[in-house]
């Protein structure tokens, strides 16, 4: 079976010209450049290559998982060529400074490149989503030596990046890491353990460049005495020569889906230690953490956008094409599936969400672009939005991922649960998303406790009254499907700030009470903020007379169906905010 | 990785005892000689087989899948055994009349034990599940004749049965189907290919009874047109001998799920014709179809139970046993996972949730024994109010399984991506719950046009009836938590009835709109129903002296678990109910 992927250029280039992304980094000097021709070109070849390239892989990578071999991981079928294609072209990097060796992109900007690469296989696209995190750690901690022997040809792409944090005893609680470091001359040995490291070993490239939590001899207990180390695979030698460094891939995991992502066993130090090097200070290595979390957050969130946006693309497709039933949406009653009502209501709901998630990434990373301004005040502004938008887009867009590629094997009746359809390894592959790069839960309780908490809701306010911008231009608007979007998003305001009033009242006094519920209110507060971004992609459509009325139709009949299936009924989450705590007197 | 199976043996005594099941099939003279006492005892004898004998093949049929050998197909490893023990320990027909060599136990108990086997494997316990179906067809409409050659054989399960509807243009749609019946002396030849046939060859039994919907040569087009024939794998001669039936399994289904359980491509017909014999009239055939449906949807939304059960006591563990983190829930903050409030919100969610399921499906099952007693009224009622909840039981707790499960493997975080788990499997099982057997929305059109319109609503008006005669006994209670339950439980019903209203009152008018969101109606009836059964539940626990105050205080944190994290959040859905179809105006 066929399995093309139709990248959402159109889509894309929309939220671009009229919502976020270039349009809001138009004063940004380093951004310049960024024509919206040249950003049209690199989203054209993008969607090529990734159709052409990426997407044939996937059903095979499914069936033919990454193995583990004598000396090495092997990679699925045409991993390695497509690969080699990939950094050929020059799609690693592409946000990366121009003094690496990247293309300085706009993050938001590569955002939708990176979309279509996830769209078109997930296990493919964690490498370099990887390697982008091993980028963001050398550039923003390590010293200049080090920069200077791994970040270009990170950038470039010639070898790949790791993040090695999980040990068996320490997943999400990372307090408990025990992986130790020993100094040795200009660099340390490690020994340890460590699991669920993805790509921790291919055939993709010469070498890999671990980035490994561990711990010194003197350090102290707990998370505050974490530092983070570079530990090649391969040592490059004073000579010059490379030699194979004490660090193998022991196992690789069986996985629900991203079959052809290896997910390994990383030991560490079996003979002789691992030589890593420390990056930046010693026992800060959560905090250089941390700093990385924002970006690899936002990345795994753009997975549930883009593994949804493929699985709508499936059904859209099967609905169109098969016939079935006598149908009660097409004139004469023998239609498509697509005609009868409630796969019509799926198709909506599909759609309406995955365009609210698409322009709710697209946001936080256009945060992230504000952030690097000059003006400080305003950097700092656009920092604080970010990080509070970013949970949301890790949570809710992943939960929602899952949701969404259910609805499309539903779609599919008996055909979706048969695998050659594709649909199944979409539903699979979609599953970790929720859990990895901290599970929701630990979204929630981060969106709780560092964006709610720590400034008393400072930020959330600041979030509300953006959106009760948009519910004025809505209700102010003359068309009435805008108007009802803009009570309907009113009454959704209004439903968040009294949630957000809820945890403020509780927060220390009642923890246990706060933390039960912040999963709803992470779920709430995406449902939410996806209609504000669906609201302006509305009223952007309405009032640009460049936009053809098909497309302006397409945006009132996305922003209506959310609105009425998919807005509106989440706000019954309040109630599990405001009252779930309750349960808990009963325990 | 070990995965036991405790059977919850004591909720099912409870339900029995205080709440439907047995407890309302006191004046029924065919079951009187069903004491609590046999019932427990065949529940702890079933339980103790699904344990030992059945779910230790679950892991090993997933990875070793049924797979199509040169003359039939082989099934995975211990099934062929495993079946022996099976209808060797009389486990077949627990429901079939004794004269066919049944136990003639009510469904309402089989319905425990059902649950057991489908907790325990899906995969294998569809195997007799379908038997259960052809002895329900064969039963209900067969000749004499061919009630003496096949009947005792499928009860006693020495032989098993299929149903051969689907064809590859006809899924949902049923009156699509084309395979050929042509007459010949006392039977016919039928020709054609059906899909998706669970168990249609395999290697537990020598013959195969196959009951298929094909055409015969003047029959009318459409749903009309259909008859049922019998035909089996095997046929005897008036020798004495048996031959080879030309019907043969030409390829397996690689599905998402269910491993263990052959999904079959059979070709009838490829050479000489496979002798079918016709059961009961002619262009009958959908009718006998329907009849057997109340049963079959039923046992899919028992699945549904079933693997919610099984997944949240993985779930459950897991959360008891692993240290992670410091906890919120526990003095000193340092306790197991489900120590963290998210984990147990999930944990309450699941508990809950499941346990509604089962005394929903059980009170259906209920109905249906009580529409096989002498008062002709009575069992009429019982009969309508069975056919009301069938659709609800098959939708609302299988699409609930999907998520029930998804949640387990949640709990697990990353490990519950990798296979060894088990909880992978699990999700992937129940996943075709809510597709085979007519999918969720199948069950939500008959909801709605055989069970809500074409009688007015006058059956659902009984149900919302009992459900205010449970909420005013809540109200009326001692106990705040079930008067919460009570307030609940009235805006819920209130919330249903303005639904149903809703729906009357577009009806024909407007049917695309009606359809629209009749699965939002489907699960908003579940949700609710729910509720219902919990209430019950909870008032029997509270009435009864003879209960201890632990089990009394497990009803009490389970209904009020519902209330706040299931029930209440759940009424949303009216939202897209009412005004969903607004949507439609703007396509």
């Amino acid at each position: 079976m066929t399995l093309l992927y139709d990248a959402p250029i159109e889509d894309m280039r929309f939220l671009q010209a009229h919502v976020t992304g270039l349009s809001r980094l138009r004063s940004l000097p380093q951004f310049e450049g960024i024509t919206a021709d040249l950003a049209h070109a690199i989203l054209e070849e993008a969607a090529r290559f990734a159709n052409e390239v990426i997407a044939p892989l996937n059903p095979a990578s499914d069936r033919q998982p990454a193995s583990l071999q004598a000396d090495q991981v092997q990679t699925s079928p045409g991993y390695r060529e497509a690969y080699q294609k990939f950094i050929k072209g020059g799609w690693n990097g592409l946000d990366c400074s121009p003094e690496t060796g990247g293309q300085g992109l706009p993050q938001s900007l590569s955002m939708n490149v990176n979309e279509m690469w996830h769209s078109a296989s997930l296990s493919f696209a964690l490498c370099p989503m990887l390697t982008s995190g091993a980028i963001h750690a050398v550039q923003g901690h390590a010293s200049a030596d080090l920069q200077a022997r791994y970040l270009k040809r990170l950038v470039s792409g010639e070898w790949t990046g790791t993040m090695n944090l999980t040990e068996p005893q320490a997943g999400s609680d990372l307090a408990a890491i025990t992986t130790r470091a020993v100094p040795e001359d200009d660099h340390y040995r490690l020994f340890g353990t460590k699991i669920f490291i993805t790509y921790g070993d291919h055939d993709l490239t010469d070498n890999i460049v671990h980035l490994v939590l561990a711990r010194l001899p003197d350090a102290p207990a707990g998370i505050k005495g974490i530092s983070l180390f570079l530990v090649p695979k391969q040592i490059e030698t004073t000579e010059g020569q490379t030699v194979r460094n004490d660090v193998v891939c022991t196992a690789l995991e069986h996985k629900v889906g991203i079959h052809g992502s290896p997910t390994a066993v990383m030991t560490f130090g079996d003979n002789e230690g691992a030589i890593g090097y420390l990056v930046g200070q010693a026992n800060q290595g959560l905090f250089y953490m941390f700093t990385m979390m924002n970006h690899a957050r936002l990345q795994v969130g753009l997975q549930g956008v883009a593994v949804s946006q493929r699985a709508f693309q499936l059904a859209r497709e099967y609905a169109h094409t098969r016939r079935q039933g006598s149908t009660l949406l097409k004139t004469g009653g023998q239609g498509m599936i697509e005609d009868h009502p409630d796969v019509r209501r799926l198709l909506l709901t599909m759609e309406s969400t995955v365009q609210a998630m698409r322009a709710l990434a697209l946001e936080a990373a256009t945060e992230l672009d504000l952030s690097t301004q000059a003006d400080a005040q305003a950097a700092q502004r656009a920092q604080v939005r970010a990080d509070l938008l970013i949970p949301v887009v890790k949570g809710w867009c992943t939960e929602q991922a899952v949701e969404i590629t259910s609805m499309a094997m539903q779609v599919h009746g008996g055909m979706g649960y048969i695998e050659e359809t594709g649909i199944g390894q979409l539903w699979r592959d979609a599953r970790i998303t929720p859990i990895y790069e901290g599970t929701t839960a630990i979204q929630a309780n981060d969106f709780v406790s560092r964006k709610l908490l720590r400034d008393q809701g400072q930020a959330m306010q600041g979030l509300l009254a953006d959106m009760l911008t948009v519910c004025k231009a809505l209700a102010d608007s003359q068309q009435s499907m805008l108007q009802t979007l803009g009570l309907q998003l009113q009454q959704a305001t209004d439903t968040l700030q009294s949630c957000l009033d809820f945890i403020l009242s509780r927060q220390e006094a009642d923890r246990s009470a706060v933390y039960f519920t912040s999963v709803p209110l992470l779920m709430l507060t995406g449902f939410v903020a996806g209609g504000w971004m669906l609201g302006r992609c509305a009223l952007a459509a309405m009032a640009e007379s460049t936009i053809c009325e098909t497309t302006q139709a397409q945006h009132l009949k996305l922003a209506s169906a959310y609105g009425q299936l998919v807005l509106m009924p989440a706000l019954g989450l309040s109630h599990s905010i405001l009252h779930g705590h309750e349960v808990l007197t009963h325990l």
